[in-house]
């Protein structure tokens, strides 16, 4: 039969090239269960807008606490998975495993409420920044840039405390919904606001200040990647001042690029070099202003 | 027990940092019900594509009537919670708001034909305009950039009948699915083609006229947000005229400033000042062609 | 009633507007089944890492021959319905259409060893070329770009049989997901890196060679669209050599476009001409190198 | 392997006790279907009861009518299915059986009007019946005596109608909620009321009258099935004549078995000879009355 | 076409057989839901053996928490519909059906510890009597006699506290699963042991002592229900004293019928009048003994 | 509040009457997933008839393969888990258990040939024996006696093998679904058939022989349980030899009767003593005869 003899040529192929292949070896994290998690997180980190709605704060610490439970135990035991994609752990034994897991699992648990704290700032820096905005549950319901936000600042606790695999999938899935694609090695300040968003880029070692604006489009990327494994671990990526607006598909490249406080970077440009404080820099143009002054300008609109 | 302190003091954070916490507050719209009745829309839209399968003509009444029914019964109860989440409303009694969301609700249905014209209009565009594009079917089914342009004119008609929140959990829906992003108060004339699609970004005040092709990553969008919600309710995005094409990547920004008709705006450029009709605008020079004779050409292709 | 004139309204626009109606019509092909067989081709093509978990040797054979059967029965259904979207099928009878169907269905099974074979190559692709890399398994489980990939990959053979809607049907899945939109008919070689990826369009005529990297939002695309069906089996999009790089946003429009091999596009680049093997461009220059030897460099990351 | 070994012997008493194996065979029917049919027709027979709530009566036809449109299309296809499990349609062409699917179908859904009359008199019987019953809708939605003899009304005018196997996967369905086994063949009167039920059995060529009561654990059998298949279309179950009641596991066995009318069968009594009208019968004595006048006392609850 | 004629029919038949339809109406307790808390509420009832597994004692109180706030609010919403099923409410107005409806299952969710206690006694009883039994948790998991005990302990309380419907749709979802058939009427004692249990009937005036075995087939019924409504809230079924044993099929009927402590009452016998304490009825003979002594023997298995 | 003080009510009743709470301790078979193994098993052991249809003879062995990989793999883990729940694996070390489990997973399956050769048998017997079957596809497909028997013949292997719990939760499914409870220490035999089914009870230590017929309402038990867990591994049930009929609601009882072959049984007859092969028993009366010459005319229906 035509049928069998597919089978074992393909069957064939799974010894053949099996850099792709995943037989006899260890459990892998699942991603279906690593997904779950961050559904619940963004349920209790947002208590009444997702998940269970109409919530009474008498009653509220029950339902918390059941899916503070519930995650406890399903990402302890993913992180538990995820230790073999990482040497950091191939010589922990057996129970040195299991206590690792559990010490990051409470300890990424203690972080929600810094988390919180953050992601209160965002949604205000949203409101204020966005005419279109009526509301904040509104940003906080339907803003894919606020929602990628939520998934950086989560995987971000997890991939401090050099959780492999995991932080990740999470990332990509909020790329995937938002076609924003922050790595969850990325540092992001205070009152940050991404609007449209579809097609930014963030890469691992940006760092990014507070009170930032960034538009669609723009890469925060490296210079080049030839050398590839060999730049692992290198500052490959910009930092990004307090105060700092980015206009769409805007590109700001290498590790050495720092904006300064309170830059307007244009639309469409193509950035490899520092900006100091208070420029403005459009296609055409490279203006200077006095950043502390200017400021206030910002907080009224009179830009 | 370390889980107990961990409970507790997420649930403060509840309280502290409460713009972001919903409790003990009014219930909210439901968007799983909203993206269900979106899905239903597109089923009755375009019967026999989605949804039912292989209508016959002669019943097609009670698929078509019972859908309806459903989509009447759930959309008012969306709009009456919708309602307290715009100002407009707040001084309406329980009896009002349910009269103007029943009000509501009849009319938006009624545009349904209209949204079919419209809608019919776009897919022959997207068939004279694609090489690729194997038949009409394969559009409605396959075009992530016609799937868009459909929810912008059920959103739209919406967002016209002072529908809050629910137009935008529809057109973000959209979004995360086409990387596409149509605010739905743009507004968008017959015979639109969008081509790939991703990363576009269409501001809330925008105008397009008929006969529009518009390709990836173009932003129709405003030249700056500095001023916030100041800027709520000012036209920050620009027109579209008739016949105009916009190539991928290109920005257009700026309520007051208006691509005149015909008019060609090529690949990567960055515009935010005004465009006479029938005009070439590429990355090194701007063209201009009589656009009543040019238009002939378009249509055999010799452009 | 208000709503029985609503719904004899819309009824009435079924027949006025029937371009976008599918009453009274042959079947067409499933999207949700074909999107379930693309799950499973997923599945068999990279074993253990999706669909079933913890495959061992002695027993893979069963899961795959049984997952072959399921795939083999599904696929050949949708392919006899999908032939009614093309002319090329209008004479076949039903016998023959059904012989067809079937011998299509086994000659694609039989490519999936040589589907496997490149999508090896371009993992290890993928590893080498990204510092944020971990491991494979990282790539094949989170990777956007690899993803896009192995879609194409997929639906490309099928377009090589002539099998019409169905490809297209599987690269807008990848498409909505991914943001990355690669035609089926597009041509890619052995060893190909696609990083971030969001944004990128890849048109239907386009050739790309072997160890070729492509970052987020690059358009290999045509230099207009104006001509629509009349442009159709027209080669359109560009051939982009072995060892070439193409950085973010960059657009390489035009069917006669050739990029020669190790030529390095920089990033927010406009390009509709060829250019010559060992070159680099940017936004300001153009530098040339001999690629000979330069492409020792590139192996050690010196450039 | 072991398990290598183990498959196989499975597979190959495949083909040594074939009849049990359905390898290599014509399609049957589906059960999961069938019940599914089952279900909307209880849905539609008791309208606001089950599947859709809170109908209202002007747009009641558009899901009454879609309903029966999905049941027309899937119950043909079943019956079409179910012909070859019957002698009777061997020799009908592929067109005549078609025919004759659509033909019986439509003749089925004719009867629901009637199914409707006869199941609103068994409800009011209940009703009166039972000293426990607090409203005709608590007997709708709960009592599976009811349920019962709804799925036998159904299945009883499939039997028919000739339509082989799918009214015993039904009336099976029936026996498997509630515990009550009526075969498709028995003939039930107006008025019919069913009491707890677990137990019941009630045979092929039952014939019972109107304003019959029957309780748990009766059977109204077949004295002796030795002869088996050779007594197929023999009458082999008792005649229950107009206001008879059988208490609970009394056996009345026998096809020519009749219990006249107005006679009272006591529980746990075993009768296998036929019992004039007017008669109680009980464990320790057989008493007659004056049937017709004792007909009054009974409306009266005198007895 | 025929079906419009069949679809009028059976509209028109919705308004003819009306006590069977209900259109236009209040809405009704919803049975899924219903059966949903009622799974909740086994959940509850037995830690750790359904729904959630695994549980910790120092986090179950989450876990409990938010089932019973979920039961708390789901159950008082279907209290309240059901109170339009019941004569008793007809005067109430909203708010004080709201009230009602609030203070019941206040009082209801505070009766579970005792609830716990009885079934508590009940899974020793049937450990101690069935020498099939291996542990509690086996008959938990798996007794039918022991769910549809705990299934009747639960809809008792409701029915004590005058819910309408509602627990008749519990008990009635316990018959199916089981074929034991308790209404929620019934009184039952502590160390309650049902074996098999299939086909047993326990009227809604029962009243059963402790330490009493029940087996299959077992009726504790009325008499007669000629009578009907008028026999409402009449004592119509038997009173069974502590210790009692009634074996299979054995039927005990009559409000006035007292089964005296300690008695065993053999299978296939059918009683009618009260029986003393220390008894033992067979199918041929009484016999009598001194209670007091012979209960020794019992324990010793010596009878 | 008052929900805090039933809350902590209830979990202090967790700890009180901890018999029926299961916290803190080790897991148990998951029941959801051992009804997934039978239903797979079903599937396999009844090819083509439920789970996969249209099975073709040149690939069933990858269906059938992989279905038995999924159960080897399920069930040994079930298995492992039910240890627990037995004193007989108290002293094994886990590895052990492990070797152990897998040890009676691999023999369970080498029995499924044997299983089907006697379901084989079971088929006929009821094709034979029934006038109303129209075909073995109808029995396997509807017949709640035939599934019932299926169900046991499996869980009879498993009780064999010393398998703790698994085999009850099976036949206790099929008990809810079929009104039949047999034992999974139920011996029976070739040819069995079982009509109707409803309240029939096979007690634990029954032996069942060849050609045997039974009809609802049967119970095979124990003549007393008084004695209780005393009387574990004791036979208490019959023994029931070759070709004896069993008409409905008989009981037999005790364990040491012994039914002689070709008997018959007639309906609610009550048995506790042994019967001598060739009587027929009915309620009064009993008649003996020749039973070798007799068992001719069984076979062609003369009795």
């Amino acid at each position: 039969m035509q049928l069998d003899k597919i089978i074992d040529d393909i069957e064939q192929s799974y010894h053949q090239y099996d850099n792709i292949s995943k037989i006899d070896t260890i459990p892998q994290p699942d991603k279906t269960i690593i997904l779950d998690i961050l559904s619940r997180l963004q349920d209790i980190v947002f208590p009444g807008f997702f998940g269970r709605k109409n919530l009474k704060s008498e009653v509220v610490k029950y339902y918390l606490g059941d899916q503070i439970q519930i995650i406890y135990d399903e990402l302890e035991k993913q992180i538990l998975l995820a230790f073999d994609y990482s040497e950091k752990y191939q010589n922990f034994s057996k129970e040195e495993k299991k206590a690792e897991a559990e010490k990051i699992t409470l300890e990424f648990l203690k972080r929600i409420p810094s988390i919180r704290e953050y992601l209160s700032t965002d949604a205000d820096a949203t409101f204020d920044g966005d005419p279109a905005a009526f509301s904040i549950s509104e940003i906080v319901i339907t803003y894919p840039g606020y929602y990628a936000i939520m998934v950086n600042r989560i995987a971000h606790e997890l991939h401090l405390l050099n959780v492999p695999l995991i932080p990740r999938i999470m990332t990509e899935h909020a790329h995937s919904l938002t076609g924003i694609d922050i790595h969850p090695g990325a540092t992001l300040g205070r009152y940050l606001m991404i609007d449209h968003g579809t097609g930014i880029v963030i890469g691992e070692t940006t760092i990014i200040g507070e009170h930032v604006k960034i538009y669609q489009g723009v890469t925060l990327g490296a210079t080049s990647t030839h050398g590839g494994q060999s730049l692992k671990n290198v500052k490959r990526h910009p930092t990004i001042k307090d105060h700092v607006t980015i206009y769409s598909n805007a590109s700001v490249l290498g590790g050495e690029t720092v904006i300064g406080e309170g830059s307007i970077i244009g639309g469409n440009t193509f950035i490899t070099k520092s900006i100091p404080a208070g420029t403005v820099v459009n296609n055409k143009a490279v203006m200077r202003f006095k950043y502390s002054e200017k400021s206030e300008d910002f907080k009224q609109g009179n830009f």
